[in-house]
């Protein structure tokens, strides 16, 4: 077959800074996607993407390019109006868990397609395979019987949804050029619109936990996306939302699931709860359904559709969640003001400890973790338990503990903290 | 074995505007000849480095780094100086050919290792294998003969001379990273320094026909490739020459020897007689040898040597050279002067009738190419022949016509030229 460019002269025209043409960039997706454009070439082009950019015709092009290698999700048989919602991860950002059961008894169809965690990420497939039985790997006939079944459902994306950013995303992992936020955005964008869900709600997170630590990029992502999203024909909006301090108390996974159910059970911290509710009550709005969240989780509708989704897919929603063989106590070294407890700290002593994993095939352990006891603000007394830390593997504290080291601070200058919900950015954002 | 570095940060630093240091470039040179830096990483550094530059200290380091790789020759078995001359290519520069046995006639030992043509460059090894028997490829103890027996070797460089930047070369060429200046000088010079010749001479072409047509790039390879050498201890100059309109007026292989002869005769074209002079004086200054190369060519040593050389590489230096199947002449298609002659037009058409290969795998045209009867400047009368164009395969004709169309004209306003000798760089030059 003979091929419509040559591959040096795209990588050529994005390195010398020029915009590359709509046909260019069909084709050098789908030319990597069938392998006729080599890793090498493509990871030349992500460098020069990274240091070049693109504008946003090359943006959304490049994306539909990715959606048009693999197949498009369909839930029109629903209905039911559907709606997505995407988070670019923090530290303890379980979110998602009590957010679809929530929507889904609201009257939405929630079909969540998620990841695994990689580094101090925790990933929401690895916190629900902490409930006994649950499989996160379903075909696509399963998948809607679980959103028949319960309205919402937590699962892994499949091989066929934009097979060209599973390619593109492992290559920019080794190559240094993750984070051209063109990349990213086409990257996110490309499998969110591909499960073909009408509406999707960002959550594009910011602070020192943030994979964007810095609130420019952030912004430029967030604009990117919803850009991407509705003119692809997906009602698109974004919470910019803090990532400075862990969000809620619990950072691991059976704990974040038990603190999940707290919400759902009526409780949870304030800050996890605000930014759930905060998250439904965009995702209802776009999907047009006048329904109250907080009425969702009072009246236990909330919670019987994630027993109902947890047991569609093989869970047993009542089983006990794994618990770590070991405890250490970090108290107060002081009587004062917890003043400083860093995202980013915590989560890598998590991760330290065994919640998440260094490479994509370590296992995780899924009673691992910390509990916060306090939260920056709150008034400790010296010897007072501050957090817990949870290992099957005692030689983990000592390393997490190291991480830990700094990230937390009684009666010093209080850290700068972000409000919780920073800006939000909806279709008519420009 | 563990590894110094990971690739990714590597990469990274050089993405993100920072220097490079010693030890990461030794690392990732040497890792990327082992296999431990994969092409997909060295691509996306490649294209950081043409993107983002490297300062003169990590030039001469990578050079050193890519030296390390292979094997260094060594002539200190000769009691003559050693010196060697390079070029980065032109249309119709086949000055290695008469200045090689020039210079070995006044004392030197020229061992000139040389490669072949890819694209409308041709190339020395393929102007030399136009001559029956003649073998490019020797051994060392093999070239050591040939210097013992001629004073000079024309012949490939071995596998052993930094095989980072063979390596490294096939992969810029397909990632479009060819052009990134620090990787164009070490490249050249890292095989130039492992020859072991104790002095080099630079010919940095300029003009539309080269490969940096752009003046202050050539100015910048030129300075950065003598301080290069200097600081590796090869005592280096270049000239910065004009390649503008065709050198000499054979452009092809077999009529490119040829012309050489007519050099070597004590004939030839006056601006290829003024190079080869210029570049053998400058050669035998740094040397030390107080010969004058005018002698060497009128007293017939010149050509003795020429003869010695390509006996003793198993070819016959009376043998009749190949011709091409066919001719096409293109006449002045008025009278007046022919004012505009592009060397890069006449290189691409020579390259179409079979004189250069597309790809690395092509065969060419010994006795295909351009002779040309009038240069810019030249009176000519209406029909006068301005060209004969040779190819074995006359359907060439048509596309080498197309390539020259526009590429020379009588009567019109002369183009701008540029001096032979544009500029000079010794060891002073910083």
């Amino acid at each position: 077959m003979s091929e419509a460019f040559a591959p040096v002269d795209v990588i050529i025209a994005k390195r010398d800074g020029r915009e590359l043409s709509d046909a260019q960039i069909d084709w050098v997706v789908d030319a990597y996607t069938r392998g006729v454009v080599a890793d090498e070439q493509m990871s030349a082009l992500a460098m020069a993407i990274l240091l070049n950019g693109m504008n946003e015709r090359e943006i959304v092009r490049w994306t539909e390019a990715m959606i048009a290698t693999g197949t498009r999700m369909d839930f029109s048989e629903f209905p039911a109006p559907s709606v997505d919602k995407h988070s670019t991860g923090g530290v303890g950002d379980k979110v998602t868990l009590p957010l679809v059961p929530i929507v889904a008894a609201c009257g939405a169809i929630v079909p969540q397609l998620s990841g695994r965690g990689l580094g101090y990420f925790g990933g929401t497939l690895d916190k629900m395979e902490s409930i006994l039985g649950w499989r996160a790997l379903l075909s696509n006939d399963e998948m809607k019987d679980v959103l028949h079944a319960s309205g919402g459902v937590i699962c892994a994306a499949g091989d066929g949804l934009a097979p060209a950013d599973k390619k593109l995303y492992s290559l920019r992992d080794v190559t240094g050029t993750v984070e051209a936020i063109p990349l990213i955005a086409s990257s996110i964008m490309s499998k969110k619109i591909a499960e073909g869900a009408r509406g999707l709600v960002l959550d594009v997170k910011t602070g020192n936990g943030a994979f964007m630590s810095d609130l420019p990029r952030a912004q430029t992502l967030a604009r990117t996306m919803v850009k991407i999203g509705n003119d692809a024909g997906v009602r698109t909006r974004a919470l910019i939302t803090a990532m400075d301090v862990p969000l809620g108390l619990a950072v691991g996974n059976a704990i974040e699931v038990t603190e999940s159910l707290e919400v759902l059970a009526g409780g949870g911290p304030q800050d996890l709860v605000d930014l759930v509710l905060a998250l439904a009550r965009e995702m209802l709005d776009i999907a047009g359904l006048d329904a109250d969240p907080e009425q969702a989780i009072t009246s236990g509708r909330a919670m019987d559709h994630w027993n109902a989704m947890v047991s569609a897919q093989g869970g047993d929603p009542h089983a006990s969640l794994p618990r770590a063989k070991h405890e250490h106590v970090v108290t107060a070294p002081t009587t004062g003001t917890l003043t400083t407890l860093q995202a980013y700290g915590v989560g890598v002593a998590a991760w330290r400890l065994g919640a998440g994993r260094a490479r994509k095939e370590d296992a995780i352990a899924h009673g691992a973790g910390i509990w916060l006891h306090a939260k920056p603000g709150d008034h400790v007394a010296q010897g007072q338990p501050l957090m817990t830390l949870l290992a099957d593997d005692e030689q983990r504290f000592e390393p997490a503990l190291a991480e830990l080291d700094g990230s937390y601070e009684v009666g010093g200058e209080p850290m700068d903290r972000l409000p919780l919900i920073i800006e939000r950015l909806d279709e008519n954002t420009t």
